[in-house]
């Protein structure tokens, strides 16, 4: 399945669009690049509606949001909606500031978002209406573990329902339901919440993997979260080789 | 001549100013330094005109267009035209949305560029006056190849004569042409085209280059997109000896 | 010392929020985490102040100014200082033009600043209200040398007794005052001028260092440029080495 999926993206090419913060976005193009995409980023409200247009898969972070990007994302999630493109939210931070947790919710309102990926805090904080997001990465006292699994698929696969949206929450062990089935996916290295943008190059590549994948997007999402846990196991490794 | 043109940026240290989209804004920097220049970056309409004063040339990337850096490249580009600095334009996903097509066609209208630098169907668009530029990488059907050669040489030609502009079409074969002579140079990796910036990189350098051969500058520019393509080699080289 | 004020960093993980440009901002997030601190970016008027809320340190940098972020520089010391908790300048260019200049005098006026890091220039500028800055690099006609070392470390303590904040000189020997104390840092490597954002990671995580070591600012300020240029030599050692 896996092998599938990225296979799709190889051979489609999909051009993804990504709304998205300025603190990673060069990891994200090259992360698109690196799994078979083609990248393209623009917030301006005059450039959004037609750059969406263009491109099958939308990719929305919230990461360093201003008046004018935070207008661009409107505009560009309901073109999406309307030409039926991949929609995926990164909700960057929801939990840290009204401006996060509020953008993130009345995005959810206004556009229908195929998957929501985040950490585990973001994504409380979107199923509260509040939360505890410790700046931009989860609170400690949030995380998915061995201990609280069931109840934390339990409330995955809830929340899923509630939206209609698969939802990826990304951490130690991950989460991916659409409300009926739950992928637990346990690969990836500590180290990789030792540096900024693992989760925004996984938000890219699963909005690339949605799009060439469009008829099983619970498992392209998964799938991405599969790949993304290998490539912090392989540039671990090599790290140690060198 | 290549290594002439080098020589002369280690001596001179220009400062180059870059108006420059934030996808890759970091690696034009670092790629500015790595050829002896010395980068500026701002967008602030307040900030330009000072800047542009300080810095003798001029490298306009439309890589994120908004309304405050679009305005900021006009007041650039009349302030260095009025001090006879040399200006580059890097129309990059012209052809890909209006925004971009109309903000790199009328700043051709109002600034005198030095030196034009895009890939194939981003030159096109701004000869055509609209394109097929698939995000912000050339369309395929579009290539410079062996075969088409005789006649893109002619086009590139053409084209620069027209506009009064050297052109720089950069790709597998990049073509270099003032409108009388015209650079055709093979080198380079196509794993280029599968890290994003290396054009933004290339357009950065190729502002050095300019600034520091003022009295050759179709030469320079040449050299310029020789150093690329060598840097690609060597960088690719480098890995296959790890 | 040095071992002491990381420990802090380390057990502490502080929140660091940073007001930065988007040239290096990666760079910036890399190196807070790096050190064990845990970065924020956020630059809307709408956003600051509760972000500086939830964060006890605050990084001003002004390397890429605009409208919007200069109000959200003003909101966010202010509240700082409300809130006591540390606040750093990198003047980043002050000096190449008035806007740089100005916001950065402005900013002095308005806030308390528990550190001002910048190069030789950058804080010459600061101090005369004017200066010569070379784009975003020190004049070398400015620079601290073995010859000028007095004279150098006695502005250092008059401008740091001046404006009541420790400063921070950093280049080829690097000084550190808060007025009474001078340290004289002679670590790191020239290769370090050749990348863009030393400078820049430098402010960021020297204020993860006054976050977590706040009863001891100087030390704190001298031992994260020790710490920067320890990690110059360990990089361009490994450089070698491979």
């Amino acid at each position: 399945m896996l092998g599938n999926c990225l296979e799709n993206v190889k051979k489609n090419v999909p051009l993804v669009y990504n709304i998205t913060n300025y603190v990673t976005v060069n990891d994200v193009a090259n992360a698109l690049l690196a799994c078979g995409a083609s990248p393209i980023m623009s917030d301006d409200p005059e450039d959004v509606v037609e750059i969406t247009s263009i491109c099958k898969g939308l990719n929305i972070n919230i990461g360093t949001l201003n008046k004018r990007s935070i207008e661009g994302m409107f505009l560009a999630g309901a073109r999406a909606n309307e030409l039926g493109h991949v929609v995926l939210l990164d909700p960057v931070g929801a939990g840290a500031s009204s401006l996060r947790t509020n953008t993130a919710l009345e995005l959810m309102e206004k556009v229908h978002f195929d998957v929501i990926r985040g950490n585990i805090s973001e994504i409380k904080t979107l199923a509260n209406g509040n939360g505890t997001t410790k700046g931009v990465d989860a609170d400690a006292a949030d995380a998915v573990t061995e201990e609280n699994l069931d109840s934390m698929v339990c409330f995955v696969k809830t929340f899923a329902k509630q939206v209609g949206s698969v939802i990826a929450i990304t951490g130690a062990i991950d989460l991916v339901s659409d409300g009926e089935t739950c992928f637990v996916i346990r690969n990836g290295r500590p180290e990789m919440s030792k540096i900024t943008g693992t989760g925004c190059q996984l938000s890219g590549i699963m909005t690339a993997y949605l799009t060439a994948n469009p008829e099983n997007k619970t498992e392209a999402a998964a799938a991405a979260v599969c790949l993304m846990g290998l490539a912090g196991e392989v540039g671990s490794g090599r790290s140690w080789c060198l």
